[in-house]
């Protein structure tokens, strides 16, 4: 075999589910010399991205800090802590990470009652509430509060106030959401939260932030079997990342160092201004498709600002208007998961990936391509209604 | 709260169990502009992976990729797909890192055998021949091929027939050894083997190197259970970086870019080369700490070339030297892990890291800091042994 060359990717326009763009100082970031992971400047650095994601994720949990995997390792981090065999919980599914929590619940022996929406609806606090009447007294309720795969934004404080009442641990999917529109942890009440760095924080992939809460913490240190992984167990974790530093496993360094440079930049930014961002460009495309006469497939009044899920038209050939994008424009959007397969694109506009600019260009591009591909539309009135 | 400022990282000689330090084009590749994981040009530089890993890892096994976690992540990921409640398991234990086997094992709900031997000794395969007399049928026999605990380098070439004669499947931790000593995943009859991407592979943390062999992937593929882990599960992680490309979790892209240079980089200057150049490099070292009346701790004969686990002689003080070398030379090193708290440094010369100037410029550095502590020895002496 001869040695491959070097790897140069081309530049990309990530307008996908993720990851998204990256800022050029987290970029660079990542190129910085490699540290110890137990290094008194590593662990000073350890100390500030706690603190930036307890801002960004808006809550005073001590357990909050980067897993060391990507969004599902966060996933699976909260509930092999949470759960043990025999544990009964709810689970929302409305689209592939609620069905994705189901099969992890099942793995941990836990009892499993769905609360299943339509995909690209939201799970609504009636559902909630009628689960728990079936099933009174779960140990935790789990919803996705951003649905990746439909582009729905369920309500999840009003789902925390029923779960609190029933006793519950309430445990939030923030993947695709964090930094691109409200997550209150504390004022909502979460027990448990998981997000990943690809989506709205615009860093690369590899990292989950998590937190905990008190009560959940509490759930975690005092059950009655082992945690089923070691490698996600935050009775072994908080030895790292706690005050005692002990070597549990080691720290991807330059993630880390991502990651800090990354939340640095949404406190910058500042949140409010940064999800009217999201939002503002979101509103931005949603007119440009209007004039396209093209839907977005997720319940009105509940349409994510961070990813759109728009709806491929009769006739038109769905993974050929994605191939056009990707290699004619440079532009990548993704494409439906499971039942919605051929049906939707799906556009993200997230962290430094939403801006004006892109908004304007992904229109241009897809208005060109669906004209040439037989889909008539007004392409200059859509930018237009875009800018 | 106000910002934390841009973290800008010392730079170290990362002279400890690892991280090791990076080369300049692993660091650079990783500030390359991000790809979606599913992107063409992405999927291409995947397969040029597995096909480097497997060169590195002398191996034709097509289940060869990188699991997106750390090291230890690799050891969970080996034994969550091979094992089940019930089956009974063979593990040597001389060192943190098979203890830790045990433990994760137990977490499968295994029945474990363990095979001690004094830390800083190897695992005789005599010991493996006598276990194999008490439990005759395991399913599967682990040990640690270089226990980064202690130096030691366990001849697990000839616990490989043993194993193979008992019908049971053989696996092997690499973290330490892979790329700086011979590892021959095929010629050695090995099932399952996980590495780290932080040791000698001098590429940052944040990977686990993997490799199945048909017969393993054949006992993770007909389980009568579940895999405990769904971000480990190798039937879903198959379809990923197998043919289908389906979508499992987004892998982290960046450190994918690394292990691609890394790996690179290692063929470049080919195996053999690179096996000689720690070899010599950790001889001397050894040649310098003989001048210096120094005792590496590990089995003489079986001592690991890329970390040298050097005694702490009486009335030193072992976390001050480390200090000093860390503040006042930028040197790493590590201190003992358990029974060996204060009783050892290790001292890595890893990929990268495994140069003869850095040889020299540590003990330079370690026989001053040694001298001015009151141990005396002759640094003059010592740093022109290791020349």
């Amino acid at each position: 075999m001869s040695n491959p060359a070097p790897f140069n990717p081309p530049v990309r326009s990530l307008m996908g589910p993720g990851p998204s763009n990256c800022a050029p100082s987290v970029l660079q970031s990542l190129s910085k010399p490699m540290l110890g992971h137990l290094d008194p400047e590593f662990v000073r650095m350890m100390e500030e991205i706690k603190s930036m994601q307890r801002a960004v994720m808006q809550t005073k949990n001590l357990m909050t800090f980067p897993v060391s995997g990507t969004g599902s390792a966060g996933m699976e981090f909260c509930l092999v802590n949470l759960l043990e065999p025999g544990d009964e919980v709810i689970i929302g599914v409305n689209g592939v990470f609620g069905g994705r929590m189901c099969d992890l619940a099942e793995r941990c022996g836990a009892k499993v009652t769905k609360v299943s929406s339509d995909w690209g609806r939201i799970i609504e606090p009636q559902q909630i509430a009628d689960a728990l009447k079936q099933t009174p007294k779960p140990k935790l309720v789990a919803v996705v509060h951003a649905e990746t795969s439909t582009g729905a934004l369920t309500p999840v404080e009003e789902v925390s106030k029923l779960v609190r009442e029933a006793g519950a641990l309430f445990l939030i999917d923030t993947v695709t959401s964090l930094a691109g529109c409200p997550v209150k942890i504390d004022e909502w009440g979460v027990d448990a939260v998981y997000s990943g760095t690809q989506k709205c924080l615009s860093c690369p992939p590899g990292l989950a932030p998590v937190s905990l809460s008190e009560r959940a913490l509490k759930v975690a240190t005092s059950r009655r079997t082992k945690v089923q992984s070691w490698y996600l167990d935050v009775n072994l974790l908080a030895g790292y990342w706690g005050e005692e530093r002990v070597y549990h496993h080691t720290a991807p360094i330059s993630m880390n160092y991502a990651l800090h440079e990354a939340l640095r930049l949404v406190l910058e930014e500042g949140l409010e201004a940064r999800f009217a961002r999201h939002r503002e460009n979101h509103l931005a495309l949603k007119a440009a498709l209007d004039v396209m006469k093209l839907k977005i497939m997720s319940q009105e009044g509940h349409q994510l600002w961070q990813l759109n899920a728009v709806q491929v038209p009769e006739g038109v050939d769905e993974a050929g208007v994605r191939k056009q994008l990707l290699t004619q424009y440079g532009i990548e959007v993704g494409a439906g998961l499971g039942p919605m397969k051929g049906k939707i694109w799906r556009v993200g506009l997230m962290g430094a990936t939403s801006t004006r600019d892109n908004v304007v260009k992904f229109v241009q591009a897809f208005g060109d391509i669906l004209n040439a591909g037989g889909y008539t539309c007004d392409t200059k009135a859509a930018v237009a209604a875009a800018k």
